[in-house]
């Protein structure tokens, strides 16, 4: 009957390659980040979305890339259909990866949606504002903070325009990010518009504008000379020119709207155009108030292909990471809806949010406030009645599942962060009383049961319990 | 810059076969059910845990019978790894769901637990009990009520005997149902070795135990002549000698101890030690408030397999389905973690429990309180401004992303769910006003910055909001 507490160590049996088990310690963090990306995401107006993980492979192919394609998880097929596979395969006629499954894994939450806006096209009130926050699989190769499962917390606007749709996104994002307690975070935004003319105008080759970009990246590091020379040795003719056109830091800082103007006399009228689009969008954002956040960054570049408009990344620089990022995506969704569709989103990196702020303080509390002891089985129902009262009072109560030493008891409520334990004895019992042990120190006192609630709602306020 | 609003239906494009996408108005039962259950499972202690959707598929296999295997989705391997498994089932070397796959999708929360204790051995504290609310895959035949992917509720205590475990498990349960608006259900509990020792007192054959619980479960609907003839047809002999042993009827209602105890005088030691075990569990029922709840049912089998110990279900005779079970099963866990380790858990079944709530109150609300309007584009940075306000006093805002006509807009806060349009078009700016529009009723009243809060505060009181 007693509790048996395992004293060997097991053979290894680890989760799979690249993946993670959350303990309770490590969702206290994890959740309190999504609840506050959640409340904020609602706040703003977006309404929960939830796609499930598998999608019929069809949907997933040919979006993300060659690279991006290799790291789809896929599905077996099953059954007759596996048999069939198997025969094409053998005899040629099919490409394994593709014959063989015909499921994959959620790779990102955009395709999702787009599948999710073709496929509730007649309920979905448009602009239809959603947000996600569900895990993606991909089979990268693991590495320190790159997971093989990991959540995604997206918000985007499908069927509206800019720029009221980015102003919004940015001003939740920034909102969350200053509710989990981040502060010196930058928003960097740019316009795909504006960067393809300004490389136009630079007189870099169409094949080059990657190359170019990599190394403009370098800016704040090493400077316009450290750049030019990083365009030459990746064969770009003219670096001079380059740092010419997109060169705007001898503006007063913050004149944001100076910049843009300056760029736009540079770009052809494509690219004009795009400027006034960005310049409408500094002005909003200083409407939201974080205009103190943003900053034009005309280099900014996020890979390029898939956007096309507005693009935005919130880093923070003393982090050298990225927190989000972003952007206008106008054909995407269309592609899967059979018609065009303007569309944006953003997307914060829960991973590297949880993993800035562990240890943090503000998350919840899943351990629960108190246990009850347990004497024997035969005092097992008085222990019940007592953890009855107390749940029924508000309290999370644990109550000991055996009747083992009390010594190993206290033990346990100790390692699972427990402040007090409750003892009914024999003695307590004919006594109609209850020994309450504050565990932190020790001492113990002995009060009515109906003052137990009193007492325990003590010594958890005095040891920091916040609810 | 409008939002566009699309017009023709695009082609279709639905979610994989069996799987199903969660729009706003689905999550907002489904949503209130898992906070439910979540809190309920806290307020008695048990932590959370959460595990990744895919297993290495050596952890999934032999764990679920020859039909459950053939239910589960495997992951085909990638890269060379893949072209090697190819070439050895070409040669016949491999057996295809083998060999070209090496990791599973979830099938349960159950196997994840074990596979975590034997993972997380050192830092777990035993007796180890937790929650875990997660989607589990499965590639059973779509049918009503039955999904491919679904999620699981369960609540575990790991490395613990009866019976304060399983008395712990079932009243959070309870707890959880009762929260949710359920009144009427029965706890119907059982023990596995009380079951054996009766079919052995039967005198039926070990290898009909099956057939004979398939014929006895329908005791409720046929009664025991129909029964006797059920086993008859099923191939069992002395049908009469097995409705002798199972027998208890003709005592008062309610009275469990006794029938276990008149069913403990014709079965063998083995059965005997059962119905102790059983009989402890009532009496620590009683104490956990859910006497009236519980009742003895000795033809209760749930599959026989898998479980050694007390065994339950909890269903609701109105509705003829089953709302939770679960029960002890003291080899599971161990067969993972390398050495014996008693285990017992319950699972509330969230679908079933959300069809039956579907439209119920009390469930959140997951659209937002107010929308404000975009007159247009000059006019959007004051719309920005008073959304920010009404964020920052609280309130969930919505602000049009685009600046389409008015009567669309309103349209759309309609079709959202909102009560509430504030209006601040060229007339209100230069006025320093607000107009504050009643969407129920049409009507549209004016009133100052400072008072829009207030004003709308009012509307969303009277429209019956309930935060």
């Amino acid at each position: 009957m007693d509790a048996r507490s395992p004293k060997t160590q097991p053979r290894q049996v680890r989760p799979a390659r690249g993946m993670r088990d959350f303990l309770a310690r490590d969702l206290e963090v994890r959740r309190w980040v999504m609840e506050v990306i959640r409340s904020t995401y609602e706040a703003f107006g977006f309404e929960p979305l939830e796609t499930p993980a598998l999608e019929d492979l069809e949907i997933l192919l040919d979006k993300y890339g060659e690279e991006g394609e290799k790291l789809l998880f896929r599905v077996l097929k099953r059954g007759d259909k596996l048999a069939q596979a198997l025969e094409e395969v053998a005899e040629g006629r099919g490409q394994a990866a593709r014959s063989l499954a015909d499921l994959g894994l959620r790779y990102d939450l955009t395709v999702p949606l787009a599948r999710v806006v073709a496929s509730h096209w007649s309920e979905l009130v448009f602009p239809y504002k959603r947000y996600q926050i569900q895990p993606v699989w991909r089979a990268d190769r693991p590495a320190r903070g790159r997971f093989r499962e990991f959540y995604q917390c997206d918000a985007d606007v499908v069927g509206a325009g800019p720029p009221v749709a980015e102003a919004e996104l940015l001003a939740a994002a920034a909102e969350a990010l200053r509710k989990l307690g981040f502060e010196d975070f930058e928003i960097r935004v740019n316009h795909r518009g504006l960067l393809l003319g300004l490389l136009r105008a630079s007189g870099v080759d169409e094949a080059l504008h990657m190359e170019a970009v990599v190394a403009l990246d370098k800016l704040d590091k090493i400077g316009w000379a450290g750049v030019e020379k990083e365009l030459v040795a990746r064969g770009i003719e003219g670096p001079g020119q380059v740092a010419r056109v997109f060169d705007v830091q001898d503006l007063e800082p913050g004149d944001w709207l100076g910049r843009i103007d300056v760029l736009a006399g540079r770009v052809d009228e494509t690219g004009r155009e795009a400027a006034q689009e960005l310049a409408a969008l500094f002005r909003l954002c200083e409407a939201e108030g974080i205009g103190a956040q943003v900053r034009l960054d005309p280099t900014l570049a996020r890979g390029l292909s898939y956007y096309t408009g507005p693009i935005f990344e919130i880093t923070s620089p003393g982090l050298a990471v990225s927190l989000a990022g972003g952007g206008r995506y106008d054909d995407l969704v269309g592609s899967l809806a059979g018609r065009p569709l303007p569309a944006c989103g953003i997307s914060l990196g829960l991973e590297r949010i949880v993993e800035l702020l562990q240890g943090r303080k503000g998350a919840r509390q899943s351990h629960p406030d108190v246990l009850v002891c347990c004497w024997d089985e035969a005092l097992a129902v008085e222990s019940l009645r007592l953890a009855r009262q107390l749940r029924s009072e508000g309290f999370s109560v644990d109550l000991y599942p055996g009747a083992g030493k009390l010594g190993k008891q206290l033990k346990y409520a100790v390692r699972r962060g427990m402040s007090v334990a409750l003892i009914l004895g024999p003695d307590e019992v004919a006594e109609g009383r209850v020994g309450v042990k504050e565990l932190a120190t020790g001492q113990q006192t002995w009060v009515s049961r109906e003052e137990v609630a009193r007492s325990v709602a003590a010594i958890l306020s005095g040891t920091g319990r916040e609810e």
